[in-house]
């Protein structure tokens, strides 16, 4: 099978860890631990989130006052750099030696015309003070909500629209490198207005989620797995009778309603591929994946012909 | 022709610019100017430096003293994708729609036994106060070499033995893709001592000229061309009859001496491109790149039989 796995932002980070490179590099050990069979017997595409990572530049780019921070789409690729690299490296040395990897560096292209550019609803980096943010919004044009008690900067998140690098990365899936790729939701990119031909980055975050879906989509995956830090998605989570959906269609997961937060885009990101693929999306814990993937873990969605009998 | 060209980290900064993404993205803007006819007729794969941006990046994780700074591999990573993107992106814009591009993170393997962690000699990051120096020494381990009046931290610099990557770009190469890799010379790693399996990185730099010849080699490539801001190799630079070398053997080059700097590893990864490959090495001014290519601008170095009836 041809495998997109998208890593959610605990595989590199637990909540309340400090963001050093070593607590990164153990968590991603750990991530890759649960990884390699999968790797082993399967074409794998890996994706992965980078909050945190881009939040870190952004305040240390900010603590230091003598050069000007990079734009977002400039924090996104470095963190592709930084993160791809740690994975590749700690995933290969628990694989055999002639298994080739490759950590590219992914533009997506977003709609200039996106209406999110409208609300932008994105948190990015740190949470500032009110005056503070007052003096960034009128020095740079940013934009803040109120989160918790103070405010942080948030970003347009536009729909993903196309990866420019998709045939490089199915050129390689073809012939059995393990990809990764797509990281943070890839680096968003508009066409300049008036100049068909020019492509620029802009600030802005795309759902990793839906990125992620996107891409699983277009390498012809058999199967695309949101991996994260709970075992499913859970029908009256936090009450006395909250249970896991183990097999569903996308129907019917339509007309639940989940609690928002994260797993809101991952379960919109699996209704979308399988409907748009007829194959099969699941949501689970990194921990289960060798089950997920064999369809006894986690919550698999599938076309509503095979909810009985099995999976495809 | 397949043509790896290294670029010199004038493309991306010249002396005494601030180091501001717009300022790095324009200059990468005229280098894509210069590479885009070069890529529309031949096979390209393209290496950079990255020496002011990851010092950029250590000043930021410095001056941010919540998070403790990540490691020169990891640096190295972040400068991968933020320079890899912004070359991406801008040639592409010069190119027609349909050529495919990849970024490719590039980890190189150095020997642990290399004898350059017994003298490290390459310069890193920011210069410090000898006071300042001392802490960091006790504190970090770092070793400082003095630079001006001033000093600076020095890291190894091993010689490149093998790019983990090399099966992807070359795929990648003979499917017509424009490959960017091997960025900064590479991410330095090696094998742990007493676990041959498992790679790690290190802190030190890769002289990025030895890197590219290595990928030269590797690729295949039918050139090898140094870029950098100087138009070719110069005999009695500085004094009153200097003359540029336009066609040389790799033996004759050896026996001049060339004043120390950037030219010394770059007319040293010439000559073993040409010993080893009977193939012709170049190296000259960006601007000057379709001549280059031509064999009609820059120095070219060549191999014996190819001295005077032109170019094989």
């Amino acid at each position: 099978m041809r495998i997109l796995v998208a890593l959610g932002g605990n595989a590199l980070l637990k909540r309340g860890e400090p963001m050093t490179s070593e607590v990164q590099r153990a968590n991603v050990r750990t991530a890759a631990q649960a990884l390699a069979p999968v790797a082993e017997h399967h074409e794998l595409v890996l994706s992965h989130g980078n909050g945190p990572q881009v939040g870190l530049l952004a305040l240390q780019a900010a603590a230091y006052e003598d050069v000007e921070a990079y734009p977002l789409d400039v924090l996104g690729a470095q963190t592709e750099g930084m993160i791809g690299y740690l994975i590749e490296q700690e995933l290969g040395n628990l694989l055999p030696a002639d298994v080739p990897f490759a950590t590219l560096l992914t533009m997506i292209e977003v709609g200039a015309d996106d209406p999110a550019f409208a609300d932008p609803t994105k948190f990015v980096g740190p949470v500032y003070e009110d005056a503070e943010a007052e003096a960034l919004a009128a020095e740079k044009g940013w934009s803040f909500k109120r989160d918790g008690e103070r405010l942080r900067r948030v970003v347009p998140s536009p729909a993903p629209k196309r990866i420019f690098e998709i045939r490089p990365i199915r050129w390689l899936l073809d012939r059995g490198v393990v990809v990764i790729c797509a990281g943070g939701g890839g680096i968003p990119t508009t066409f300049v207005p008036g100049e068909e031909r020019t492509l620029a980055g802009i600030e802005a975050v795309i759902d990793k989620d839906l990125a992620s879906e996107l891409l699983a989509r277009e390498v012809g995956a058999d199967l695309f797995v949101m991996a994260t830090d709970v075992d499913g998605v859970y029908e009256g989570w936090g009450t006395p009778e909250q249970w896991r959906l183990d097999r569903i269609t996308p129907d019917e997961l339509r007309d639940r309603t989940f609690a928002s937060g994260s797993m809101g885009p991952k379960v919109d990101a699996a209704i979308r591929f399988v409907e748009a693929t007829g194959r099969r999306a699941a949501i689970g814990s990194l921990d289960d994946i060798e089950q997920i993937v064999e369809g006894c873990a986690g919550t698999s969605v599938v076309p509503a012909t095979q909810e009985e009998d099995g999976d495809g």
